[in-house]
Protein backbone atom coordinates (compact mmCIF):
# COMPACT_ATOMS: atom_id res chain seq x y z
CA UNK A 1 0.00 0.00 0.00
CA UNK A 2 1.50 3.79 -0.52
CA UNK A 3 0.27 7.10 -0.42
CA UNK A 4 -1.69 8.15 -3.42
CA UNK A 5 -0.77 9.84 -6.58
CA UNK A 6 -1.80 12.86 -7.75
CA UNK A 7 -0.48 14.42 -10.86
CA UNK A 8 0.82 18.12 -10.90
CA UNK A 9 -1.49 19.44 -12.86
CA UNK A 10 -4.86 18.29 -10.57
CA UNK A 11 -6.17 20.38 -8.23
CA UNK A 12 -7.20 17.94 -4.93
CA UNK A 13 -9.07 20.06 -1.89
CA UNK A 14 -10.47 16.77 -0.76
CA UNK A 15 -8.53 15.54 2.65
CA UNK A 16 -9.62 12.08 2.76
CA UNK A 17 -8.07 10.03 -0.25
CA UNK A 18 -7.32 6.24 0.15
CA UNK A 19 -4.05 4.11 -0.17
CA UNK A 20 -2.84 3.41 -3.89
CA UNK A 21 -5.47 5.85 -5.68
CA UNK A 22 -4.28 7.80 -8.45
CA UNK A 23 -5.52 11.00 -9.29
CA UNK A 24 -4.43 12.20 -13.11
CA UNK A 25 -3.96 15.49 -14.85
CA UNK A 26 -6.28 18.63 -14.76
CA UNK A 27 -9.04 16.85 -12.54
CA UNK A 28 -10.71 18.92 -9.95
CA UNK A 29 -11.42 17.83 -6.73
CA UNK A 30 -13.48 19.80 -4.01
CA UNK A 31 -13.19 19.80 -0.60
CA UNK A 32 -14.42 17.16 2.04
CA UNK A 33 -14.84 14.40 -0.79
CA UNK A 34 -14.40 11.10 0.55
CA UNK A 35 -12.35 8.88 -2.03
CA UNK A 36 -11.41 5.31 -1.23
CA UNK A 37 -8.76 3.11 -1.45
CA UNK A 38 -7.23 1.73 -4.86
CA UNK A 39 -9.13 3.97 -7.67
CA UNK A 40 -8.40 5.24 -10.92
CA UNK A 41 -9.67 8.86 -11.69
CA UNK A 42 -8.29 9.92 -14.90
CA UNK A 43 -7.93 12.88 -16.96
CA UNK A 44 -10.33 16.32 -16.77
CA UNK A 45 -12.70 15.11 -14.01
CA UNK A 46 -14.43 17.15 -11.57
CA UNK A 47 -15.91 15.98 -8.08
CA UNK A 48 -18.07 18.50 -6.39
CA UNK A 49 -18.35 18.65 -2.59
CA UNK A 50 -21.47 15.72 -2.16
CA UNK A 51 -20.29 13.42 -4.28
CA UNK A 52 -18.99 9.95 -2.58
CA UNK A 53 -16.37 7.49 -4.44
CA UNK A 54 -15.95 4.42 -2.94
CA UNK A 55 -12.97 1.81 -3.06
CA UNK A 56 -11.82 0.16 -6.13
CA UNK A 57 -13.72 1.87 -8.34
CA UNK A 58 -12.69 3.29 -12.30
CA UNK A 59 -13.50 7.01 -13.17
CA UNK A 60 -12.40 7.52 -16.89
CA UNK A 61 -12.08 10.99 -18.24
CA UNK A 62 -13.69 13.43 -18.57
CA UNK A 63 -16.25 12.72 -15.89
CA UNK A 64 -18.27 14.92 -13.68
CA UNK A 65 -19.62 13.99 -10.39
CA UNK A 66 -22.07 16.24 -8.58
CA UNK A 67 -23.84 16.46 -5.20
CA UNK A 68 -25.37 13.76 -4.29
CA UNK A 69 -23.29 11.13 -7.07
CA UNK A 70 -22.57 8.13 -4.97
CA UNK A 71 -20.07 5.24 -6.29
CA UNK A 72 -19.94 2.03 -4.08
CA UNK A 73 -16.88 0.04 -4.67
CA UNK A 74 -15.82 -1.71 -8.00
CA UNK A 75 -17.88 0.81 -10.23
CA UNK A 76 -16.72 1.43 -13.43
CA UNK A 77 -17.70 4.29 -14.88
CA UNK A 78 -16.75 4.54 -18.79
CA UNK A 79 -15.40 8.12 -20.63
CA UNK A 80 -17.55 10.99 -20.12
CA UNK A 81 -20.66 9.70 -18.25
CA UNK A 82 -23.13 12.59 -17.07
CA UNK A 83 -24.79 12.75 -13.99
CA UNK A 84 -27.10 15.39 -12.87
CA UNK A 85 -29.24 15.80 -10.02
CA UNK A 86 -31.50 18.11 -11.02
CA UNK A 87 -34.81 17.46 -13.11
CA UNK A 88 -36.32 21.04 -14.31
CA UNK A 89 -33.18 23.03 -13.89
CA UNK A 90 -33.00 26.59 -14.53
CA UNK A 91 -30.20 28.73 -14.14
CA UNK A 92 -30.11 30.37 -10.28
CA UNK A 93 -29.40 33.55 -11.46
CA UNK A 94 -32.85 33.78 -13.64
CA UNK A 95 -34.86 36.24 -11.28
CA UNK A 96 -38.27 33.93 -12.47
CA UNK A 97 -36.51 30.82 -11.36
CA UNK A 98 -35.01 32.08 -7.87
CA UNK A 99 -37.51 30.50 -5.66
CA UNK A 100 -36.74 27.09 -6.89
CA UNK A 101 -33.71 27.20 -5.81
CA UNK A 102 -34.18 28.63 -2.16
CA UNK A 103 -34.72 25.44 -0.83
CA UNK A 104 -33.62 21.93 -1.51
CA UNK A 105 -36.06 20.46 -3.17
CA UNK A 106 -34.65 20.50 -6.10
CA UNK A 107 -32.24 18.19 -5.92
CA UNK A 108 -32.56 14.35 -6.39
CA UNK A 109 -29.63 12.04 -5.59
CA UNK A 110 -27.82 9.51 -7.81
CA UNK A 111 -26.75 5.59 -6.32
CA UNK A 112 -24.69 3.39 -8.41
CA UNK A 113 -24.26 0.19 -6.43
CA UNK A 114 -21.37 -2.30 -5.86
CA UNK A 115 -19.98 -3.61 -9.46
CA UNK A 116 -21.60 -1.11 -11.60
CA UNK A 117 -20.45 -0.47 -15.07
CA UNK A 118 -21.52 2.89 -17.18
CA UNK A 119 -20.80 2.91 -20.61
CA UNK A 120 -18.82 6.17 -22.35
CA UNK A 121 -21.22 8.88 -22.77
CA UNK A 122 -23.99 7.63 -21.26
CA UNK A 123 -26.91 10.07 -19.57
CA UNK A 124 -27.97 9.34 -16.02
CA UNK A 125 -31.01 10.84 -15.06
CA UNK A 126 -31.38 12.13 -11.38
CA UNK A 127 -32.76 10.59 -8.60
CA UNK A 128 -32.08 6.78 -9.84
CA UNK A 129 -30.65 3.65 -8.43
CA UNK A 130 -28.25 1.20 -11.10
CA UNK A 131 -28.15 -1.96 -9.56
CA UNK A 132 -25.52 -4.10 -8.11
CA UNK A 133 -22.97 -5.10 -11.31
CA UNK A 134 -25.37 -3.81 -14.18
CA UNK A 135 -24.19 -2.57 -17.22
CA UNK A 136 -25.45 0.42 -18.94
CA UNK A 137 -24.42 0.40 -22.76
CA UNK A 138 -21.99 3.30 -24.00
CA UNK A 139 -24.61 6.29 -24.93
CA UNK A 140 -27.65 5.08 -22.90
CA UNK A 141 -30.17 7.62 -21.43
CA UNK A 142 -30.87 6.18 -17.99
CA UNK A 143 -33.87 7.40 -16.81
CA UNK A 144 -35.57 5.51 -14.09
CA UNK A 145 -33.82 2.37 -11.68
CA UNK A 146 -31.96 -0.30 -13.81
CA UNK A 147 -31.77 -4.11 -11.75
CA UNK A 148 -28.92 -5.90 -10.66
CA UNK A 149 -26.96 -7.19 -13.33
CA UNK A 150 -29.09 -5.61 -16.05
CA UNK A 151 -27.43 -5.58 -19.60
CA UNK A 152 -29.54 -2.09 -20.73
CA UNK A 153 -29.04 0.13 -23.42
CA UNK A 154 -30.60 3.37 -25.53
CA UNK A 155 -32.69 5.88 -25.50
CA UNK A 156 -34.89 5.31 -22.85
CA UNK A 157 -32.25 2.86 -21.47
CA UNK A 158 -34.02 -0.66 -21.26
CA UNK A 159 -33.01 -4.06 -20.91
CA UNK A 160 -31.43 -6.20 -23.23
CA UNK A 161 -30.05 -9.35 -21.43
CA UNK A 162 -27.88 -9.99 -18.08
CA UNK A 163 -24.51 -9.84 -17.45
CA UNK A 164 -22.34 -11.76 -15.37
CA UNK A 165 -20.38 -10.26 -12.13
CA UNK A 166 -17.57 -10.33 -14.00
CA UNK A 167 -19.08 -8.75 -16.88
CA UNK A 168 -19.38 -11.39 -19.66
CA UNK A 169 -23.12 -11.70 -20.56
CA UNK A 170 -25.41 -14.55 -19.99
CA UNK A 171 -26.89 -16.86 -22.51
CA UNK A 172 -29.73 -18.44 -20.76
CA UNK A 173 -30.42 -21.70 -21.63
CA UNK A 174 -34.33 -23.19 -22.22
CA UNK A 175 -33.96 -24.50 -18.29
CA UNK A 176 -33.47 -20.60 -17.39
CA UNK A 177 -29.64 -21.95 -16.44
CA UNK A 178 -27.00 -19.90 -17.28
CA UNK A 179 -22.92 -20.65 -16.92
CA UNK A 180 -20.54 -17.54 -17.21
CA UNK A 181 -18.00 -18.28 -20.63
CA UNK A 182 -15.63 -16.33 -18.59
CA UNK A 183 -15.41 -17.18 -15.16
CA UNK A 184 -18.06 -19.98 -14.79
CA UNK A 185 -20.17 -18.86 -12.26
CA UNK A 186 -23.57 -19.84 -12.76
CA UNK A 187 -27.01 -18.61 -12.35
CA UNK A 188 -31.06 -19.69 -12.29
CA UNK A 189 -33.59 -17.10 -14.02
CA UNK A 190 -36.81 -16.94 -11.92
CA UNK A 191 -39.69 -14.48 -12.29
CA UNK A 192 -37.78 -11.82 -13.58
CA UNK A 193 -34.59 -11.93 -11.92
CA UNK A 194 -31.17 -13.77 -11.79
CA UNK A 195 -30.33 -15.80 -8.47
CA UNK A 196 -26.28 -17.11 -8.15
CA UNK A 197 -26.23 -20.71 -7.93
CA UNK A 198 -22.74 -21.57 -7.46
CA UNK B 1 -21.15 44.65 -7.23
CA UNK B 2 -17.98 43.36 -7.33
CA UNK B 3 -15.20 42.41 -10.01
CA UNK B 4 -15.21 38.99 -11.57
CA UNK B 5 -13.66 36.06 -10.30
CA UNK B 6 -11.34 34.25 -12.57
CA UNK B 7 -9.93 30.65 -11.19
CA UNK B 8 -5.60 30.75 -11.25
CA UNK B 9 -5.90 27.86 -13.77
CA UNK B 10 -8.38 29.38 -15.69
CA UNK B 11 -7.22 30.94 -19.14
CA UNK B 12 -9.46 34.38 -19.88
CA UNK B 13 -8.17 36.51 -22.82
CA UNK B 14 -11.31 38.47 -23.12
CA UNK B 15 -11.20 42.23 -21.41
CA UNK B 16 -15.39 42.14 -21.77
CA UNK B 17 -16.56 40.22 -17.95
CA UNK B 18 -19.57 41.60 -16.37
CA UNK B 19 -19.54 42.45 -12.46
CA UNK B 20 -19.99 39.14 -10.19
CA UNK B 21 -19.57 36.88 -12.65
CA UNK B 22 -17.01 33.93 -12.00
CA UNK B 23 -15.15 32.04 -13.94
CA UNK B 24 -13.81 28.22 -12.69
CA UNK B 25 -10.64 25.82 -12.99
CA UNK B 26 -9.44 24.81 -16.55
CA UNK B 27 -11.57 26.87 -18.26
CA UNK B 28 -10.21 28.59 -21.71
CA UNK B 29 -12.43 32.31 -22.82
CA UNK B 30 -10.65 33.50 -25.89
CA UNK B 31 -10.32 37.24 -27.24
CA UNK B 32 -13.24 39.62 -27.36
CA UNK B 33 -15.94 37.28 -26.24
CA UNK B 34 -18.29 39.31 -24.32
CA UNK B 35 -19.65 37.81 -20.98
CA UNK B 36 -22.45 39.21 -19.09
CA UNK B 37 -22.50 40.03 -15.45
CA UNK B 38 -23.72 37.69 -12.48
CA UNK B 39 -22.32 34.69 -14.63
CA UNK B 40 -21.05 31.14 -13.44
CA UNK B 41 -18.97 29.13 -15.92
CA UNK B 42 -18.17 26.09 -14.36
CA UNK B 43 -14.76 24.07 -14.65
CA UNK B 44 -13.15 23.08 -18.08
CA UNK B 45 -15.25 24.99 -20.12
CA UNK B 46 -14.00 26.47 -23.46
CA UNK B 47 -15.48 30.16 -24.95
CA UNK B 48 -14.58 30.95 -28.77
CA UNK B 49 -14.63 33.94 -30.42
CA UNK B 50 -17.56 34.71 -31.77
CA UNK B 51 -19.68 33.60 -29.05
CA UNK B 52 -22.03 35.42 -27.04
CA UNK B 53 -22.74 35.00 -23.36
CA UNK B 54 -25.53 37.68 -21.42
CA UNK B 55 -26.32 38.01 -18.01
CA UNK B 56 -27.32 35.73 -15.12
CA UNK B 57 -26.47 32.80 -17.10
CA UNK B 58 -24.85 29.71 -15.80
CA UNK B 59 -22.66 27.43 -17.56
CA UNK B 60 -21.94 23.73 -16.21
CA UNK B 61 -18.74 22.54 -16.18
CA UNK B 62 -17.25 21.01 -19.54
CA UNK B 63 -19.01 23.01 -22.17
CA UNK B 64 -17.63 24.15 -25.52
CA UNK B 65 -19.05 27.08 -27.10
CA UNK B 66 -17.82 27.69 -30.41
CA UNK B 67 -18.37 30.67 -32.67
CA UNK B 68 -21.60 31.82 -33.41
CA UNK B 69 -23.12 30.49 -30.55
CA UNK B 70 -25.47 33.19 -28.68
CA UNK B 71 -26.96 32.66 -24.77
CA UNK B 72 -29.17 34.93 -23.75
CA UNK B 73 -29.98 36.54 -20.40
CA UNK B 74 -30.61 33.74 -17.67
CA UNK B 75 -30.13 30.76 -19.69
CA UNK B 76 -28.85 27.32 -18.35
CA UNK B 77 -26.16 25.14 -19.82
CA UNK B 78 -26.37 21.89 -18.13
CA UNK B 79 -22.61 19.94 -18.09
CA UNK B 80 -21.54 19.17 -20.95
CA UNK B 81 -23.78 20.27 -23.60
CA UNK B 82 -22.72 20.02 -27.53
CA UNK B 83 -22.73 22.98 -29.59
CA UNK B 84 -22.24 22.94 -33.37
CA UNK B 85 -21.85 25.34 -36.11
CA UNK B 86 -20.90 23.59 -39.34
CA UNK B 87 -24.07 21.29 -40.92
CA UNK B 88 -21.58 18.86 -43.20
CA UNK B 89 -18.06 19.75 -41.40
CA UNK B 90 -15.15 17.91 -42.81
CA UNK B 91 -11.42 18.18 -41.52
CA UNK B 92 -9.82 22.02 -43.45
CA UNK B 93 -6.80 20.30 -43.86
CA UNK B 94 -8.04 17.44 -46.01
CA UNK B 95 -7.34 18.73 -49.31
CA UNK B 96 -10.29 17.08 -51.14
CA UNK B 97 -12.75 19.76 -48.48
CA UNK B 98 -10.25 22.94 -48.83
CA UNK B 99 -12.71 24.55 -50.80
CA UNK B 100 -15.25 24.25 -48.16
CA UNK B 101 -13.65 26.45 -46.04
CA UNK B 102 -12.37 29.53 -48.58
CA UNK B 103 -15.81 30.99 -47.85
CA UNK B 104 -17.68 31.30 -44.49
CA UNK B 105 -21.00 29.82 -45.97
CA UNK B 106 -20.65 26.40 -43.92
CA UNK B 107 -21.50 29.11 -40.86
CA UNK B 108 -24.46 28.32 -39.14
CA UNK B 109 -25.48 30.29 -35.62
CA UNK B 110 -27.25 28.89 -32.88
CA UNK B 111 -29.73 31.38 -30.24
CA UNK B 112 -30.37 30.15 -27.45
CA UNK B 113 -33.24 32.68 -26.10
CA UNK B 114 -34.08 34.39 -22.59
CA UNK B 115 -34.17 31.94 -19.78
CA UNK B 116 -34.01 28.59 -21.46
CA UNK B 117 -32.51 25.27 -20.33
CA UNK B 118 -30.29 23.11 -22.01
CA UNK B 119 -30.35 19.73 -20.17
CA UNK B 120 -26.84 17.56 -19.84
CA UNK B 121 -25.26 16.25 -22.89
CA UNK B 122 -27.92 17.27 -25.05
CA UNK B 123 -26.84 18.06 -28.96
CA UNK B 124 -27.52 21.32 -30.21
CA UNK B 125 -27.62 20.97 -34.76
CA UNK B 126 -26.24 24.16 -36.20
CA UNK B 127 -28.79 26.86 -37.21
CA UNK B 128 -31.00 26.53 -34.36
CA UNK B 129 -33.24 28.53 -32.54
CA UNK B 130 -34.17 27.61 -28.89
CA UNK B 131 -37.36 29.94 -28.03
CA UNK B 132 -37.85 31.79 -23.93
CA UNK B 133 -37.94 29.65 -20.85
CA UNK B 134 -37.77 26.38 -23.75
CA UNK B 135 -36.41 23.28 -21.64
CA UNK B 136 -34.61 20.70 -23.58
CA UNK B 137 -34.22 17.40 -21.67
CA UNK B 138 -30.64 15.35 -20.82
CA UNK B 139 -29.58 13.96 -23.88
CA UNK B 140 -32.01 15.08 -26.41
CA UNK B 141 -30.66 16.26 -30.11
CA UNK B 142 -32.22 19.27 -31.43
CA UNK B 143 -32.40 19.59 -34.84
CA UNK B 144 -34.89 22.18 -35.48
CA UNK B 145 -36.17 25.05 -33.67
CA UNK B 146 -37.98 24.67 -30.26
CA UNK B 147 -40.79 27.15 -29.11
CA UNK B 148 -40.85 29.53 -26.35
CA UNK B 149 -41.40 27.16 -22.31
CA UNK B 150 -41.75 24.01 -24.87
CA UNK B 151 -40.54 21.09 -22.88
CA UNK B 152 -38.63 18.79 -25.44
CA UNK B 153 -36.54 15.13 -25.01
CA UNK B 154 -35.57 12.64 -27.68
CA UNK B 155 -33.88 11.87 -30.42
CA UNK B 156 -34.74 13.89 -32.58
CA UNK B 157 -35.83 16.24 -29.97
CA UNK B 158 -39.88 16.60 -29.83
CA UNK B 159 -42.41 18.29 -27.76
CA UNK B 160 -43.87 16.70 -24.84
CA UNK B 161 -45.46 19.16 -22.80
CA UNK B 162 -45.05 22.86 -21.36
CA UNK B 163 -42.57 24.51 -18.30
CA UNK B 164 -43.35 27.41 -16.35
CA UNK B 165 -40.91 30.62 -16.98
CA UNK B 166 -39.81 29.09 -13.31
CA UNK B 167 -38.84 25.55 -14.84
CA UNK B 168 -42.00 23.90 -13.41
CA UNK B 169 -44.02 21.30 -15.45
CA UNK B 170 -47.38 22.42 -16.47
CA UNK B 171 -50.53 20.29 -16.34
CA UNK B 172 -53.48 21.74 -18.67
CA UNK B 173 -56.89 21.26 -17.29
CA UNK B 174 -59.86 20.23 -19.78
CA UNK B 175 -60.26 24.44 -20.19
CA UNK B 176 -56.51 24.72 -21.43
CA UNK B 177 -55.76 26.28 -18.49
CA UNK B 178 -52.75 25.37 -16.13
CA UNK B 179 -51.54 27.08 -12.66
CA UNK B 180 -47.64 26.71 -11.82
CA UNK B 181 -47.37 24.56 -9.11
CA UNK B 182 -44.46 26.33 -7.65
CA UNK B 183 -44.82 29.66 -8.55
CA UNK B 184 -48.69 30.09 -9.04
CA UNK B 185 -48.43 31.85 -12.98
CA UNK B 186 -51.43 31.33 -15.01
CA UNK B 187 -51.23 30.40 -18.55
CA UNK B 188 -53.89 29.71 -21.53
CA UNK B 189 -53.27 27.55 -24.11
CA UNK B 190 -54.47 28.15 -27.57
CA UNK B 191 -53.51 27.30 -31.13
CA UNK B 192 -50.94 25.27 -30.06
CA UNK B 193 -49.03 28.03 -28.31
CA UNK B 194 -49.91 29.01 -24.55
CA UNK B 195 -49.87 32.80 -22.96
CA UNK B 196 -49.39 33.52 -19.16
CA UNK B 197 -52.43 35.14 -18.08
CA UNK B 198 -51.28 36.72 -14.81
CA UNK C 1 7.31 24.46 -42.85
CA UNK C 2 6.99 24.77 -39.15
CA UNK C 3 8.05 23.39 -35.35
CA UNK C 4 4.39 22.33 -33.84
CA UNK C 5 2.93 24.43 -31.45
CA UNK C 6 2.12 23.41 -28.22
CA UNK C 7 0.32 25.59 -25.73
CA UNK C 8 1.83 26.41 -22.17
CA UNK C 9 -1.03 24.47 -20.23
CA UNK C 10 -0.51 21.03 -22.93
CA UNK C 11 1.40 17.99 -21.34
CA UNK C 12 2.91 16.62 -24.31
CA UNK C 13 5.17 13.28 -23.86
CA UNK C 14 5.40 11.83 -27.20
CA UNK C 15 8.23 12.91 -29.20
CA UNK C 16 6.51 12.46 -32.64
CA UNK C 17 4.79 15.59 -34.31
CA UNK C 18 4.61 16.62 -37.56
CA UNK C 19 5.17 19.88 -38.46
CA UNK C 20 2.97 22.75 -38.34
CA UNK C 21 1.10 20.66 -36.01
CA UNK C 22 -0.99 22.46 -33.39
CA UNK C 23 -1.93 21.39 -29.89
CA UNK C 24 -3.97 23.78 -27.41
CA UNK C 25 -5.07 24.33 -24.06
CA UNK C 26 -4.87 21.64 -21.12
CA UNK C 27 -4.30 18.65 -23.92
CA UNK C 28 -2.68 15.83 -22.73
CA UNK C 29 -0.55 13.66 -25.34
CA UNK C 30 0.81 10.37 -23.78
CA UNK C 31 4.24 8.96 -24.90
CA UNK C 32 5.09 7.35 -28.06
CA UNK C 33 1.33 8.65 -29.80
CA UNK C 34 2.54 9.18 -33.54
CA UNK C 35 0.87 12.87 -34.39
CA UNK C 36 1.01 13.22 -37.89
CA UNK C 37 1.83 16.83 -39.90
CA UNK C 38 -0.70 19.63 -40.15
CA UNK C 39 -2.95 18.73 -37.97
CA UNK C 40 -4.59 20.78 -35.08
CA UNK C 41 -5.80 19.39 -31.81
CA UNK C 42 -8.03 21.10 -29.66
CA UNK C 43 -8.65 22.17 -25.76
CA UNK C 44 -9.02 19.50 -23.39
CA UNK C 45 -8.18 16.58 -25.25
CA UNK C 46 -6.34 13.44 -23.84
CA UNK C 47 -4.44 10.90 -26.09
CA UNK C 48 -3.34 7.60 -24.44
CA UNK C 49 -0.84 5.52 -25.98
CA UNK C 50 -1.41 3.00 -28.21
CA UNK C 51 -3.77 5.68 -30.39
CA UNK C 52 -2.58 6.80 -34.13
CA UNK C 53 -3.14 10.16 -35.77
CA UNK C 54 -2.10 10.78 -38.87
CA UNK C 55 -1.60 13.69 -41.15
CA UNK C 56 -4.25 16.87 -41.43
CA UNK C 57 -6.11 15.73 -39.12
CA UNK C 58 -8.27 18.09 -37.28
CA UNK C 59 -9.44 17.15 -33.75
CA UNK C 60 -11.88 19.74 -32.48
CA UNK C 61 -12.11 20.55 -28.22
CA UNK C 62 -12.68 17.89 -25.37
CA UNK C 63 -12.09 14.49 -27.26
CA UNK C 64 -10.55 11.50 -25.38
CA UNK C 65 -8.49 9.29 -28.03
CA UNK C 66 -7.10 5.64 -26.10
CA UNK C 67 -5.39 2.71 -26.97
CA UNK C 68 -6.38 1.25 -30.15
CA UNK C 69 -8.00 4.38 -32.00
CA UNK C 70 -6.73 4.95 -35.33
CA UNK C 71 -7.52 8.07 -37.19
CA UNK C 72 -6.21 8.34 -40.81
CA UNK C 73 -5.36 11.71 -42.75
CA UNK C 74 -8.13 14.10 -43.12
CA UNK C 75 -10.27 13.16 -40.23
CA UNK C 76 -12.41 15.47 -38.68
CA UNK C 77 -12.97 14.56 -34.58
CA UNK C 78 -16.02 17.13 -33.88
CA UNK C 79 -16.18 18.05 -30.20
CA UNK C 80 -16.62 15.50 -27.67
CA UNK C 81 -16.67 12.33 -29.81
CA UNK C 82 -16.50 9.52 -27.36
CA UNK C 83 -14.14 7.20 -28.42
CA UNK C 84 -14.06 2.78 -26.84
CA UNK C 85 -12.15 -0.27 -27.15
CA UNK C 86 -13.63 -2.60 -24.53
CA UNK C 87 -17.27 -4.18 -25.16
CA UNK C 88 -17.87 -4.97 -21.53
CA UNK C 89 -15.92 -2.95 -19.39
CA UNK C 90 -15.59 -3.51 -15.54
CA UNK C 91 -13.51 -1.49 -13.23
CA UNK C 92 -10.19 -3.62 -13.07
CA UNK C 93 -9.61 -3.11 -9.86
CA UNK C 94 -13.15 -5.29 -8.83
CA UNK C 95 -12.31 -8.37 -7.44
CA UNK C 96 -14.97 -10.19 -9.79
CA UNK C 97 -13.82 -8.86 -12.59
CA UNK C 98 -9.85 -9.19 -12.05
CA UNK C 99 -9.88 -12.08 -14.52
CA UNK C 100 -11.31 -9.95 -17.48
CA UNK C 101 -7.75 -8.09 -17.35
CA UNK C 102 -5.38 -10.55 -17.13
CA UNK C 103 -4.99 -10.90 -20.91
CA UNK C 104 -5.54 -8.18 -23.73
CA UNK C 105 -8.39 -10.08 -25.06
CA UNK C 106 -10.79 -7.22 -23.89
CA UNK C 107 -9.59 -4.94 -26.13
CA UNK C 108 -11.09 -3.82 -29.87
CA UNK C 109 -9.58 -1.30 -31.79
CA UNK C 110 -11.38 1.00 -33.75
CA UNK C 111 -10.34 2.36 -37.06
CA UNK C 112 -11.25 6.03 -38.87
CA UNK C 113 -10.46 5.87 -42.34
CA UNK C 114 -9.19 8.40 -44.62
CA UNK C 115 -10.89 11.70 -45.11
CA UNK C 116 -14.17 10.69 -42.57
CA UNK C 117 -15.92 12.82 -40.39
CA UNK C 118 -17.24 12.21 -37.13
CA UNK C 119 -19.57 14.48 -35.86
CA UNK C 120 -20.06 16.49 -32.09
CA UNK C 121 -20.87 13.69 -29.49
CA UNK C 122 -21.00 10.77 -31.34
CA UNK C 123 -20.51 7.45 -29.43
CA UNK C 124 -18.11 5.26 -31.52
CA UNK C 125 -18.91 1.64 -30.05
CA UNK C 126 -15.75 -0.62 -30.08
CA UNK C 127 -13.93 -2.12 -32.52
CA UNK C 128 -15.98 -0.77 -35.89
CA UNK C 129 -14.29 0.68 -39.14
CA UNK C 130 -15.91 3.82 -40.27
CA UNK C 131 -15.14 3.74 -44.40
CA UNK C 132 -13.41 6.65 -46.22
CA UNK C 133 -14.95 10.06 -46.26
CA UNK C 134 -17.95 8.66 -44.32
CA UNK C 135 -19.92 11.28 -42.08
CA UNK C 136 -21.21 10.34 -39.06
CA UNK C 137 -24.12 12.75 -38.06
CA UNK C 138 -23.91 14.73 -33.94
CA UNK C 139 -24.91 12.30 -31.83
CA UNK C 140 -25.07 9.05 -33.55
CA UNK C 141 -24.16 5.92 -31.85
CA UNK C 142 -22.13 3.89 -34.36
CA UNK C 143 -22.71 0.09 -33.31
CA UNK C 144 -21.46 -1.67 -36.80
CA UNK C 145 -18.72 -0.33 -39.59
CA UNK C 146 -19.89 2.08 -41.79
CA UNK C 147 -19.63 2.15 -45.56
CA UNK C 148 -17.15 5.31 -47.57
CA UNK C 149 -18.83 7.99 -47.90
CA UNK C 150 -22.32 7.08 -45.97
CA UNK C 151 -24.14 9.81 -44.06
CA UNK C 152 -25.71 8.12 -41.00
CA UNK C 153 -26.91 9.35 -38.29
CA UNK C 154 -29.35 8.36 -34.92
CA UNK C 155 -28.89 5.55 -32.72
CA UNK C 156 -27.98 3.07 -33.53
CA UNK C 157 -26.39 4.82 -36.44
CA UNK C 158 -28.37 4.27 -39.91
CA UNK C 159 -27.27 5.22 -42.89
CA UNK C 160 -29.45 7.87 -44.97
CA UNK C 161 -27.87 9.08 -48.01
CA UNK C 162 -24.17 9.66 -49.64
CA UNK C 163 -22.02 12.21 -48.94
CA UNK C 164 -19.09 13.78 -51.61
CA UNK C 165 -15.37 13.26 -50.95
CA UNK C 166 -15.67 16.83 -49.97
CA UNK C 167 -19.00 16.82 -47.25
CA UNK C 168 -21.40 17.80 -49.20
CA UNK C 169 -24.65 15.73 -49.53
CA UNK C 170 -25.29 14.08 -52.80
CA UNK C 171 -28.49 14.16 -54.44
CA UNK C 172 -28.84 10.75 -56.73
CA UNK C 173 -30.92 11.51 -59.70
CA UNK C 174 -33.44 8.54 -61.63
CA UNK C 175 -30.49 7.23 -63.42
CA UNK C 176 -28.07 6.64 -59.94
CA UNK C 177 -26.12 9.71 -60.77
CA UNK C 178 -25.17 12.50 -59.08
CA UNK C 179 -22.70 15.78 -59.38
CA UNK C 180 -21.56 17.80 -56.24
CA UNK C 181 -23.58 20.90 -55.73
CA UNK C 182 -19.95 22.12 -54.39
CA UNK C 183 -17.29 20.89 -56.03
CA UNK C 184 -18.58 19.31 -59.12
CA UNK C 185 -17.22 15.41 -59.14
CA UNK C 186 -19.68 12.98 -60.62
CA UNK C 187 -20.72 9.75 -59.30
CA UNK C 188 -23.28 6.79 -60.07
CA UNK C 189 -24.96 4.57 -57.40
CA UNK C 190 -24.67 0.69 -58.27
CA UNK C 191 -25.63 -2.40 -56.13
CA UNK C 192 -25.70 -0.24 -52.71
CA UNK C 193 -22.03 1.82 -53.40
CA UNK C 194 -21.03 4.79 -54.81
CA UNK C 195 -18.44 5.37 -57.86
CA UNK C 196 -16.88 8.64 -59.02
CA UNK C 197 -16.76 8.78 -62.26
CA UNK C 198 -15.41 12.19 -62.73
Amino acid sequence: MSDPYIHPTALVETETIGEDTKIWAYTHIMKDVPIGANCNIGDSCFIESGAIVGNNVTIKNGNMLFEGITLEDGVFVGPHVFFTNDRFPRSPRLPEAGMRYETHDWFAPTLIKYGATLGAAAVILPGVTVGEFAMVGAGSIVTKDIPSQALTIGNPARQIGWVCECGEKLDFDPADQAKCGMCGKKYQQHAGKIKKVS
